[in-house]
C-alpha cells in the first residue's frame, strides 16, 4: 500500500497510527500541503478527486477521507480491530472520533487558518483565540465522554481504538498550538499513556521522512 | 426512540432521513440551538455530554454525533442498509459521506458563523463569501467523487445510501444561502432525485414541529 500524506496533516498521522497498529508496510507518499501540491492536476486526477490528504492507494484502488481509509483498513485488516463490532460499543467509539473528526479538527485545519490571516486579514492574536475556542468547546465534550464512559487506560478500555486513533494527533496539535489541556484531565491520561504506545510514537510527525522542524 | 434535534440542523436532517427510510418511529424533541438550549445543563447532563445535536435516545442509551447514530441505525435495523458490507463500495460511500460531514459542513454551521459575526466582526458580505468558498471547495470534489463513481441515479447505484443521506441536507442548505450549484451537474441530479423520494420529503426541516419560517 501506498499512503499519500503530509508530516503535519493530522488526518494523516490518524491513518499512520492505524497502519502501524495493524502492522501493515506502505510507502509513504509525501504531499506538501503547505505549497499546495494536493491541488496539482495530476494528484486530484490520479490520486483524490477531493484535493486533500491523505489519500491510501492499495493497488488500483485509490481512497480519500481519513475515517473512510481508517474504516477501510479495518475492514480487510480487521486484527486488531480498531471500531468494535457490538452496536453500543462501536457507537461509542464513532461517538468521539467523529466528535473531534467533524467538529474539533476540520475548524482549525490549515486551510481555515490560511483564510481567516488571507481573507479576513484577522490579527494573530485572533487566530490564536479561534484555534483555542474551537479545542475548549471539543475537549470540554470529549472530556465528558470519556468521564462516561469511566474506562481506561485506552479512551475505551484496554486496547485502542477509533477513539484514540482521533485523540492524540487533535491533543498533540493543541498542545503543539499551545492550548492549556489542564481542564481535560483524562483526555490527558489517555493522551500520555496513548502517545508512548510504539504504533503511536512511530506515527509522529517529526518520525516522517518530509517532516522539516 | 427519541430524537433530540432542531429543524434546521443539518445534521439532525440526515439522522431524520435515515430514521424515515428504515421506517422508524420515534419522538421528536426539539433543541432550539439558537437560543443556546443545548447547552443546557440537564440537556448536557442527561442527554448529549457534547452538547450538540442531534442526538438519539434508544431507551436508556444516549447517542449523540449524527455519523454514529447513522452507523449504530444501520447496525440495529439494518434494513434498508445504507452503509454497504462489501469493502470497496462501502469505502465509497464513507469516502463521499465524509467529505461532506468532515470538510463542508463542520466550517458553515451555525457556530462558527456565529463566531465571525460576534468575535471577527465580520460584514454580510465577508460571511457569504466564507460560506460560498467551502461550499465551492467542497462541491467541487464531491462532483468530482461522482463523475468517477459515474453512477446513478443515486450517489452510488439503485437505492441511497449514507453518502445520499447526507448531500441532501448539505446541499439545501447551500441553495437556501443562495449558492450557485450549477458548477455540479451531477450532484445536482441526486439531489432533484433523491429529495423526492418519500424519506427525504418527509425529513425536511418545514415539515418538523418545531419549524419556523
Amino acid at each position: 500500500m501506498q499512503l499519500h500524506g503530509f508530516f503535519n496533516s493530522s488526518t494523516s498521522y490518524r491513518v499512520r497510527i492505524a497502519l502501524a497498529l495493524k502492522g501493515l508496510a506502505y510507502d509513504a507518499l509525501p504531499v506538501n500541503i503547505r505549497t499546495g501540491e494536493h491541488r496539482d492536476a495530476d494528484y486530484v486526477a490520479r490520486v483524490n478527486p477531493s484535493a486533500l490528504v491523505p489519500a491510501l492507494a492499495d493497488g488500483e484502488f485509490r481512497l480519500g477521507q481519513s475515517l473512510a481509509i481508517l474504516d477501510y483498513l479495518d475492514q480487510i485488516h480487521p486484527e486488531p480491530r480498531l471500531i468494535p463490532l457490538e452496536p453500543r460499543r462501536r457507537a461509542r467509539v464513532l461517538e468521539l472520533a467523529t466528535l473531534i473528526a467533524c467538529d474539533i479538527h476540520p475548524v482549525n485545519n490549515l486551510r481555515v487558518l490560511r483564510y481567516l490571516d488571507n481573507e479576513l486579514n484577522v490579527t494573530p492574536q485572533q487566530k490564536a483565540a479561534w484555534y483555542r475556542h474551537w479545542i475548549a468547546e471539543g475537549m470540554a465534550g470529549v472530556e465528558r465522554l470519556l468521564v462516561r464512559a469511566d474506562t481506561g487506560p485506552w479512551c475505551f478500555g484496554d486496547t485502542p481504538t477509533l477513539a484514540d486513533v482521533c485523540l492524540v494527533p487533535q491533543m498533540a496539535n493543541a498542545l503543539r498550538m499551545d492550548c492549556d489541556l489542564s481542564a481535560y484531565p483524562r483526555s490527558l491520561a489517555v493522551y500520555e499513556h496513548a502517545r508512548r504506545a510504539p504504533a503511536f510514537e512511530a506515527a509522529q510527525p517529526q518520525r516522517q521522512p518530509d517532516y522539516v522542524a
